[in-house]
């Protein structure tokens, strides 16, 4: 007979890991390297923490959590200092807290969207430090927003505290915009971007760069609504619709960055022709211009498209079947996705937050008429938390990824 | 001015990892386990290697490979010989190859399909040790499946050598069957599975359970078309259509393993009534009963399809037709899939297999004129190349997890 072994099921749900053909073993430095992160990670997440909780938390023993507290301190990652008294602690020798410098590490964290160019400094524990931004003119190509961009970093650079160090960059790029005849241009991705940024800059950091949706999705995961939810889909929309896809706490990048184009599905057959020479994309039946379409409204911005949702909050009867027909739509679409994605959550950003805010019952009846139980019967569907600044967030965390993977690599002591 | 820093661009298209509000540090422990595991995981992936290859493959030095060959050797997994000489090697002392024993140590793998039962004993290194299989009744239930499947590996523990060690099992599930009228069934799952093998065997170890496609795609990554692609979708084709995806080298499992019902996209929102309730699925245009549908041919079993697939191949005008139709809308689905994931590489298996060996211009012409060019054209359309077997050598890769993971954990020393 078999001999019984310690074998145990893996917990259903959870992402298979996959043989990797030639898995790197681990080093002491790799290891170092890891703990080093682990902490810092944390403290950026949650912030300021006590070594007791971090011991706690990363599973690490008490003089590992404080050598590596330690390390991170002298590298002028962060700070410690001892916990405030309080009358519910326990006697003893107080825990240090270790607090992330939020004033003094930062990265750059820029988006190039639609309508608008933004900007900021965002320090260690996610603070925004600076703000800045510009409208983006029809017809701007993305190369030409290295300039204006380079120019707030310059600015924002110039009013940084002294002894405070950039240790990142990324951008994040909306993946439609208008040319300047005002039609939509589809996939607006430039791979140049982030060497053109470095070019103008300089010195400084590397830009990373990625689609907004992505970036916005990664925000909502690590600070926003989607805070502890591995399996979910950050649908984005403002003239298109894309969608940032994290399974097993991880983002769908597909190859060279370009996944999550969603609002690309075919959804109607026979409906409209769309920008990227398709038919019936499930953008021309969510994205703005359908809600203005549906409305009988115009022009077609920002102002127009909140006008109509305004409208139908306050019973207007056009407006009101403009925003349920979209809404059916949304559900349309996020019924295809959760069948063939199945996660916990999706979250609305954008415009489509808007839309999905006044046609919620919209969205889940068709959801519900469409998807399989097994996916629809757990799925929560919820608006975006972070509002317009998501992508900067999400940007920023995309830059603070080197110093968290390897904190001693940035080199930031003083 | 910025300081320049270390920090360089991650490569465009891989996974963001993102923060892990709570990694778990790692300890000693962990090290070597991670280690051992990578030894192990790629002499049962690539077959018997050299110490001084996976010196050079795992980037560990060539004292550390020698301690963790002989640990694993010393747990009965591994065996070390020299090297058979060569006229092609240096000169120096031989280099001792380590090989996975695959006939003392190995897994069970079941398949629960439409049609049939299936079990086979698959040695570490993905040898297929004995293969049995059954008729599917229509009708029969999941649960009702474990008394013949357990008689299976009952008769294959007897009949394997003595001292052979069977450490883990795993059964891959077809998601949808016909019912005793004949009727498709959706999502034929049952989380009890795992547990009724258990129970029914009594002892022996533990049978991780997963879906059909999922199981296929793990297959195919690691053995077949797919080696060393880690974005890809996996199309299996039978009484419905499911997918196994994978991205960044990782199973997209979703909530509770359930992802993946891509057959139940709506491509077709006029089309036909399909049986999750819904209308116009992707399944409805390319399922097995689509192809006999626009053939005009019966009864709906395999010997159909592959008569309707010979006839066209012989150049019959109805049966042509037919198979056009189908593999257009392959295509559609394809493209939509395509523009979500933009994976690397789209594999076909099961009755998809030979529907695109049939009709490739057909799928290629439709994805041409759907997805976007950034996710199209880059993309590769293949036939699975592990045939039948596929869900049997994805399901023992499965099994093999936990002792690739933690290869002392599982105590088969002698």
């Amino acid at each position: 007979m078999a001999v019984p072994v310690r074998s145990k099921p893996s917990r259903p749900g959870r992402p298979v890991e996959l043989p990797l053909p030639a898995a790197p073993g681990a080093s002491q430095e790799e290891i170092r390297r890891q703990n080093l992160g682990a902490v810092l990670r944390f403290v950026h997440v949650h912030g300021p923490t006590s070594r007791a909780e971090l011991t706690g938390r990363l599973g690490l023993n008490r003089s590992t959590i404080g050598a590596l507290a330690a390390d991170l301190a002298a590298a002028g990652l962060v700070t410690e200092e001892a916990e405030a008294p309080t009358s519910a602690r326990r006697a003893g020798r107080p825990s240090l807290v270790v607090t992330p410098c939020s004033g003094r590490v930062y990265t750059y964290a820029l988006s190039i969207e639609a309508d608008r160019l933004r900007a900021a400094r965002i320090g260690l524990g996610g603070r925004i430090l600076d703000l800045r931004e510009v409208r983006r003119p029809p017809g701007l190509a993305i190369l030409d927003a290295v300039a204006p961009l380079a120019g707030f970093v310059r600015a924002m650079q110039d009013s940084a505290a002294a002894g405070a160090l950039p240790i990142g960059g990324a951008v994040a790029v909306a993946d439609t915009t208008r040319d300047a005849q005002g039609r939509i241009r589809i996939g607006a991705t430039d791979e140049r971007l982030g060497d053109a940024l470095r070019d103008e800059l300089a010195t400084g950091p590397g830009f990373v760069t990625g689609d907004m949706a992505d970036i916005a999705a990664l925000a909502e995961h690590v600070r926003g609504v989607a805070a502890g939810i591995d399996d979910l889909i950050y649908l984005h929309g403002d003239l298109g619709v894309s969608a940032g896809i994290i399974t097993g706490g991880r983002l769908v990048a597909g190859h060279r960055g370009h996944g999550g184009k969603v609002g690309h599905m075919v959804v109607n057959p026979h409906g409209l022709p769309c920008g990227c020479g398709s038919r019936g994309c499930w953008e021309t039946e969510v994205g703005e211009s359908a809600l203005l379409r549906h409305a009988g409204r115009g022009p077609e911005d920002r102002a127009a498209v909140l006008e109509v949702l305004g409208a139908a909050a306050g019973g207007e009867p056009v407006a009101g079947a403009a925003v349920r027909q979209v809404a059916d739509w949304l559900g349309f679409g996020v019924a295809n996705l959760v069948n063939v994605v199945n996660p916990d959550l999706v979250v609305f950003g954008g415009s489509l937050r808007e839309i999905y805010a006044a046609g919620a019952g919209e969205v889940r009846r068709r959801l519900d008429a469409m998807a399989l139980p097994a996916s629809r019967e757990h799925v929560q569907l919820r608006a975006a938390t972070l509002g317009r600044n998501a992508a900067l967030i999400g940007a920023a965390e995309l830059a603070f990824e080197q110093v968290l993977a390897d904190p001693l690599s940035v080199g930031t002591a003083e």
